[in-house]
Order: structure tokens, then sequence, then C-alpha cells
């Protein structure tokens, strides 16, 4: 067998060939920061696909459903915006244009001779993490150990898609074993931040941040175990949805940890609207997935869950704000942001015919109350307990065959490996001594069900409390290495709650000042604030969190919508 | 801390004591093996009481509805019987009349000054398996070193259970550990099977399938994570079901294996009647146990689903019988239910307008083709893998506070150690390991779907098979010690389908004659073939399983009625 290396450089050889050289554009240099206004104005895309790429998924799918634009043509434009998005941030891994461009053909053949469309996804162009196998191509993961590894079949969320009329165009890069909040492996390298691209994108599906953010996709299928769709989400500006284990298919598609059987990884959708997030989640659960997987859970779309059947119909909603989750305080714009959603939707509330009535139909009045986080520290700590139960001996098993290195630290300078949070003990536990982690987390999910639930007398609803808005990380996109701190998403995977990210602002250096501390939780909590530098974090985007209770997709898409259009409203 | 044989000694007297002296009765010699007829006789119950006891749950609920008769008449009457049924089959572990009559004189004084029931259960006693904590009584679950473990609370179940109306009134035996298929443990000793007490009634809900078997409870809570409903259910001749994971909550129940994440335990209704099962689930899943449960799966009850809207609405339903599980033949009265069933169903869907139309009010058109088992033993053999994978820890875990000994078999003759299928091995396995035999379970729940989806081209109907008509187990209820096989229930387990069991007929030495076989799988289904002896199996309840697809319990369970209604109309 051929060195790792060798296998590295046949493979980049190959991605490189698989480049269409007419789309090839001359970057800005790397001293070149922000990025997100190169594809338009580099020469390569016409006006028409600059005005596709720039459009939200709603209004895509509108136009190729009553032929406006053709597959092809859309397709097209996403695709150049696309591998000139890679060019910038090395975002992408597979990319197969004749493929696309041939069931783009299809698809408006099919529409022309019988003037309907295939499906709720007519058309739309969809990326994909690279762990969606598809039929006849290679999926990596980002090991080395897996170059060769040609798909048999598609993963069934894959035939789903292609089943409603996608195109699934592209997949992107993520971080060796899929465990980092970062994205970087020994194949495709780094993925950089389009915003800053001294900053990363977020992970583990940062290629699909990083792609999105530039328009080089209007929607993106990322995975999030502990946090990877929505920290590269809102490292970079998305919406995006973390939806509950099962409701969304993952069979079929390669993993890290298979067989790890408690927290559980997800599938979900990353996009420039939220609009895009129901449009996918509506299209995927009507599909059945569960006459396909065996995991997923047999539930259709309800449109009065999505009406807000539970609660009260939207007429009273009550959310409660997590200012901070009692580890790590969050950053002076994070802080921000959450103060400007909770006057958006006061103001909305107090003047009662908002534009969000408008929107809506009905008198809409938001409380907010404060959310008290519990044991947000022992449950993260429990969930990392359970991941790594086993976690270098299965990362080991999938590298020895080629015996390329298990990567110990994101920093961008790696001999300093000490900064590796994520690095698992080289020995694994028991069975029994997993079981009793698994215990104590089962434990913590039933208090903190009883603890939402006695909300229920503060809300004055009558209800508990609708949704809990807060933050997606303790700060905006991190220099490259120092993305450490990741609770803030991962509770939600250890509940099993979905939670969706929305863009609220972007760090200014005059607004978001750093300023002074003198209390802090521990020296954990002293390191993150110390981190802060509004000069290293200029304009990174600022999304925040929409969490709701499990199985409850429907609700958080539209309680999203509110919390957006009451931001809109409010500028 | 008292030698664990005395903890023994005190427990059992308060038990006895907890018995009211005037409901002690002198029971038949235990040469008398068949005490079914014995309630009726003994003299204890009045004649209205012996009706009341002798209704179906569905009546039951109706005549409290309407006021006819009193929820502490029906308490009062079935405690006289379940305490008589004790005598001859020691079934229960805690007995509390006063607190079950208090509750059922509270639901009567409700009834009284509204005039409506409290809830759909509305005056019905249930029996628990014990490990469903009542707050302020003990729960041992058999265990010596639980002895003494009085609950602060009741488990979600029970809450659920009372704000339903239902009146909880008796616990009931199990087997040390729960994972045997038998009833046995060192404190309250062995549960008999009242059709034959030199029989067992199975396990590991066996305390309850005793006791419903002699009308002592209308319906009972039983437990199954292999087999542990439906294998006592199948011994005694009842209707149970053996719902998906998280359809019916867990929480706050006693359990062994804690913290095992992958093959799940669930709560299931033991009953009297196809209607009393209907009457349970609506009623718990109605209650939106995912608001106590972090575990419930949110998913009401769908009246759509229960009228088979995936399935054709009922009009051309297609059964799939599986007559063996390619591993062990099953005895003949098994493979003679099957026949019945068979033809049963053949009959009501030649006829077309048969009993059944009548009930169903639609023309019913039954199909019936052969299941084609496909790796159950593998599949059986993983999922003991995984349960065991820590088993040995847990149970020396829990005994090590009193050294009692772990039951190493539940053969009348302790001494024969060499019997003991279900022992665990002495050291679990590493996490790693754990992982491994999850990841194969799971391949095989993949193949498993694809191969029922794939039925769909042989039934006629245009939809896979519509349910599976199986074997409950390989035989009718053994001799103690004897029942070792429970892949026929396992499996489902594995694959999380939902299973109801329904009586079809009863051993019939004459009907059942030992036929010889030349032709084995191995030693082990030759081993099982041998066991069987019409004389000693003689007069044993034969039930069927009716399985489904995850999530489907409103369908299986019409389904079961539909079977149900063949079968009284083939009589």
């Amino acid at each position: 067998m051929p060195h790792w290396t060798e296998l590295i450089a046949e493979k980049k050889q190959r991605q490189l060939k698989s480049i269409p050289q007419e789309w090839l554009v001359s970057p800005p240099p790397d001293s070149t920061l922000d990025v997100t206004g190169f594809p338009e104005t580099c020469g390569l895309l016409t006006a028409r696909e600059i005005e596709i790429t720039n459009t939200s998924v709603d209004v895509l799918l509108e136009k190729l459903a009553c032929g406006e634009w053709t597959a092809v043509d859309v397709t097209t434009a996403f695709y150049k915006r696309a591998v000139v998005a890679h060019q910038l941030v090395n975002c992408l891994t597979e990319i197969f244009v004749d493929r696309a461009l041939a069931r783009a053909a299809e698809l408006d053949d099919h529409f022309k001779q019988t003037g309907k469309v295939v499906g709720p996804l007519h058309g739309l162009p969809i990326s994909l993490k690279d762990q969606l196998c598809i039929k006849g191509l290679e999926t990596t993961m980002g090991y080395v150990s897996w170059i060769g590894r040609y798909a048999e079949k598609n993963a069934v969320l894959v035939d789903i898609l292609i089943e409603c009329g996608a195109v699934p165009f592209v997949r992107t890069n993520l971080p060796q074993t899929v465990m980092w909040p970062e994205s970087f492996n020994n194949i495709f390298g780094r993925t950089t931040n389009p915003h800053n691209r001294s900053l990363t994108p977020g992970g583990s599906s940062g290629g699909e941040g990083a792609l999105i953010a530039l328009k080089g996709s209007p929607l993106g299928v990322g995975s999030d175990i502990g946090g990877s769709i929505r920290i590269p989400s809102s490292f970079c500006g998305l919406y995006s949805l973390r939806p509950s284990y099962g409701r969304v298919p993952y069979c079929g598609a390669l993993n890290s940890l298979e067989g790890q059987d408690s927290v559980h990884s997800v599938f979900g959708p990353m996009t420039n609207s939220v609009g895009g997030v129901k449009a996918f989640m509506k299209a995927v659960v009507n599909a059945k997935p569960w006459l396909k997987d065996p995991l997923a859970v047999r539930k259709k779309w309800h449109e009065d869950e999505y009406n807000l059947a539970d609660h009260g119909s939207g007429k009273d909603l009550c959310f409660a704000i997590m200012w901070d989750d009692g580890v790590v305080v969050p950053h002076p714009p994070i802080r921000r942001s959450l103060e400007i959603t909770k006057a958006a939707l006061e103001k909305a509330g107090h003047k009662g015919f908002s534009c969000i009535t408008l929107l809506l139909n009905y008198a809409h009045l938001a409380i907010v109350v404060d959310w008290k986080p519990i044991k947000h520290r022992l449950l993260a700590d429990t969930t990392r307990n359970i991941w790594n139960a086993a976690s270098s001996e299965d990362y080991m098993m999938t590298t020895s065959a080629t015996g390329e290195p298990i990567i110990a630290t994101m920093e961008l300078d790696d001999s300093d490996a000490t900064a590796a949070p994520f690095r698992p003990k080289k020995i694994g536990i028991t069975a029994y001594q997993l079981w009793q982690a698994q215990k104590l987390r089962k434990d913590i999910r039933k208090e903190y069900l009883d603890h939402w639930e006695a909300t229920s007398s503060e809300t004055g609803t009558g209800r508990p409390v609708d949704a809990i808005i807060c933050p997606a990380s303790s700060y905006a996109a991190t220099p490259h290495g120092k993305n450490r701190y990741t609770n803030y998403t991962t509770v939600w995977n250890a509940l099993d709650y979905p939670a969706t990210t929305f863009p609220v602002t972007t760090v200014d250096p005059i607004l978001d000042a750093k300023k002074p501390r003198r209390v802090f939780y521990d020296d954990y909590d002293e390191g993150i604030h110390e981190m802060y530098d509004p000069e290293i974090f200029k304009n990174a985007p600022v999304c925040l969190q929409l969490v709701g209770r499990t199985l409850e997709e429907e609700a958080i898409i539209k309680m999203t919508e509110i919390v957006d259009g009451a931001l809109a409203a409010a500028k």
C-alpha cells in the first residue's frame, strides 16, 4: 500500500481534475480576510447567476415550480459559485458537475413533459456533508484510510432528497473523526471562514457553513452530535435546525463512533432562510423515512403542531432567555444579540399589531422571562464521557489501515499539542462504566424535563415556557484551533431537544467593546473571557439558538419564524 | 445488618400480615394442578363479585362510567379474588387493601358529586409488576437487598394511571434480575401456572400472568425486554401488548441493567380482552406521557392509524404467518394454533360478509402468506450480547449489599446449575465491544426493514405485509425451569416491532400428539422437540403473536381485534 501522504496527493489531484478548468479563478491573497464579496465580483458568474444564488430557498422553489427558472440554470449557477467558494475557503470534498447537471436536466425534461414538479424540492441544489454516501462516489469523511471507498448505494436521506426532486451537487469538508467543532483533516486540509479567513467556520459541518455563507449552496445537510450543525451555522451566520433523534434518516451514511446508541448524531438543514429549514423538514418527514430507516420515527409532519396547537395557537408565547449557562459567560457580542432579541420580542409584544401580526394573521404577544440553566456542566461532561467510552479505539481502528496520524489539535501551529480538549482518552472504559454514565444522563434528562414543566407557574400563560432562546456558542467564530467550548449546543443534544439557529447581528468593535470582569466561574471561564478581542472577532456573524421540546420540530420552526420576524420588524 | 435469610423472613411476615384474615382460604393440596376453578367455588366471593371479576375490561369501564358498579365494589371483588389467587399460585408481592379501597372511595365520591368520571380508566383496578414504584410502598423487585426501599414518589406510569382514574391495587411477582422468562426470587419464591401448577406461568411478568388468568385482576402492567409480557401472557392465555420503545412511560420505575441504552425494556398491558389493551393504550398515550418522561415519544393516539389508514383502511389485509423461525421448530400445539388462525382468516376472507364484516362495517378480505424469517438466531444472540455486556456486574452490585445468592437456574432442583442459559458471563465486555454488538444489531434492523418492505411484491395488495402472525414461544407453558428459548419474542424487541398476544386454543393430547421428526436444525432444536410430551403440557393455553411496525400500536391493536373476531367467528 502506498504511504498515506501519497494517497492524499493522488486524491487531491483527482479533486483538482474534477473542477471544470473554466471555473478556476484567481482568488485574492491570503491576507484578504473577508472574501464574501468575491464571488459576485470575480467575473465568473453572470448577473442572472448572481440573482439566482442570492435567492432564498422558498423563492427558489417557487420559481422552479412555475418553470421560471430551470433546474439546469439553478444548478449551474450554484455550482459555479460553489467552486469559487471552494477556491476561497477550501470547503468542498467531492465535486461531480456532470452528474449533477444530468440529474437537473432529467428534472427539466420531466417538468417540460408533464408540467409537474417531481417533488417538493424540485430542482433545488443541495450540498451534503461528506458522510452522506452517493452511489458510485467516494466517501472518505476526511479519513485517508477511506480513500477509494466507493458507495454501493445512496444513504437513505440522499434517496429521499432525490425522490423529492432535489439535486445533490457537492459534498463538503469536515474534521477528521467528525468529533471536533472545527473543520480540518489530513486529506482536504482546513476550511476557513469567508467572513474572516483567519477565523474558523466552526465544525464539524464547517464546509457547509462556509459554502452556504458564500451562497455557493442554498441549502446543505450537516450532522450534529454536540453542535456540529449549529456551531458552523452560528459562526457563518446561517439558519439551521438540529432535529430530534430519528426525525431525519441517518441510515446508510458514514459516521464515527458507530454502535454508540445513546447520544445520537442527527442530520439537519443549514440554509439561507428559515423558510429553507421548513421546506427541507416538511419534504423529508412527509417522505416517510421510517419505511427506509429503522431508526426513523414514525411521525408525520403535523401542520397543527406547526400552527402551535400545543402553544396556545401562538397567541401569547412565552420565550425564556438564557443569558449564560453557569459555566462560561458569553462574550459581549453574544450578550448584545440576546438583548437585541429580547427587545425585538417585547416591542412586537407591546405593540400587539406589529409586522409579526400581519405576518401571522393574529394578535401576538410575546412574554420574555429568564431561563435558569441546571446541571449544564455535568450534563455536557457526562455526554463526553459517553462519546469517549470507546472513541479512541474507534479512531485507531479506522486510521490503522494507512497509519495516517490522528489529529490531536486543530491549532494552526500543530506542534502545540497541549491544546486539545477534544482528544479522547487512549484507553476506553468498560460497558458497565458506560452504562453508569448513560444512567446519569437519563436522570438529568428527567430533572430537566421537570424543571421545564415547572416554569408554568412563572409564565402567566398557563403553559410552561414555549421555547428557550440562548447563545449557540459563548463566542462568535474564533481563530483556528481556539473553538474549545461547546456546551451551549451539546446540552441540547444530551436532552434531545430540537434547536434552530438564526442570525441576529455581527461583531461590532464599538458596540462590543471588551469590558473588564472581576468575577469568574473558574479559570476556564476566565480563559474564555481573556480570548476576546473585538478586533480579532470583528465582523463575525452572531447567531442564537431557539430550543424546544423533543420531537417539536414543527413548533420550533414556527417560533423561529416569529422571532426572525420580530427581529426584522425591530430593525 | 441481619443475615439475608432473616430479612426475607421478616418481609414475608409483613406480607402475610397485609392480607385481611377473613380473606384467607384453605387452598387445595399441591397435587391439585388446575386451580382455575377454585376462586369461584371457595366461598369467599359473592355471586356479584364473581360476576364482576368475570367481566371484560371494556364492559367493566362502561358499568363504572354509568354508575351501575362502584369503584369500591369492583376493587373489593378483584382484591378478594387476587388474594385467593395468591394463595393458589403465589403471585403477589405488595398487598395494600386499605389504600386501594380509600382511592376507590374517593373516585366514587367524585362520581357521586359531579356525575362524571375522573378519567378514561375510572374505577378500574390495575395490578402492577413489582418494578412500578408507588409512593410510600416498598419496591424490592425480588431483591433481598432492596427490602426496605420505600418509594418517595410514584413511577410516571403510576401517576398517569391514577390521573386516568385507575386503582392500582396489588403488585406482582417476577424473577430475580427481571431477566428470566420464569418468575422466582429469593424473597417471594416461585409463581406457578394456575392452569397447571407443575408448569411455569412464564416470566418475567409471571405474577401478572398467573393473577390475570385467575381473574384476580382485569388488567395488569408487565414489562418486556425480550418477551417478559408476551411469554407469561402466552403461557397463561391472555391478551397483551409489547409497545414500541417510549410509547408507554418507564421513568421512575425500578429495573436492572440501568443505563443500557440500546434494547430497552417497555411497559405494556396484560388483560382479559383485546378491548382492555386498547383502553389502556389510548388512555396512557392521550395523557401525554412525554411531559413527564423524557424518553416517552411525543406521538398522540391516532384514531386514523387505529382505523388502518396506512393499511388500505383494512379492506384487504395481508397477514403473513411465520410457521417457524429457522432455529427451533414449535411444538405441535403451536403449529395447530397457527393452522386454526390461518383457516379462520381465510374463512372470513372467503365469505366476505362474515361476523367480522358486521363487526367492522366493511367487507373484509384477508390474504394469508408465509413469512420468511431472516437472521433470527444472529439477532437474538446479538441482543443477549448487548444485555450481558455488563449484566453480571449489575447483578453483583445490587446483591452485594446483603450477599443474597444470585440465582443460577429456575429449575425446581436448583442443584442442577448446568441448566442456566440465561446466566451471564462473569466478566463484562468493553464499551468498544458493546458498540460493535450494537452496530451489528442496527445493521440487521435495516436488513429486516428492507425485507419487510420487499414483500409488497408478493401480497397483491400493493402494500407490504400488514402484520406477521407467529408463535409467542416454541411451546406452551413448560415445567418449571425448562423455559429456555425466547427468540420468538426477543427478535421483535431487537427490531422494536410492537407485538400483541391473543389466545387461540389449549394443548389437546389427542389433536397435539407428538409426531416423530427426523430432521432438526441442530441439537438444540432436537432438545426442544424432545421436551414435548402432550400429557405434561395438557390443558396449557396457546397464544400467538401479531407483530407490526415500530410505533404502529394503534394499527396492531385493530388488526388483533380482526384476527380475534375471525377466530371467534370460525368457532
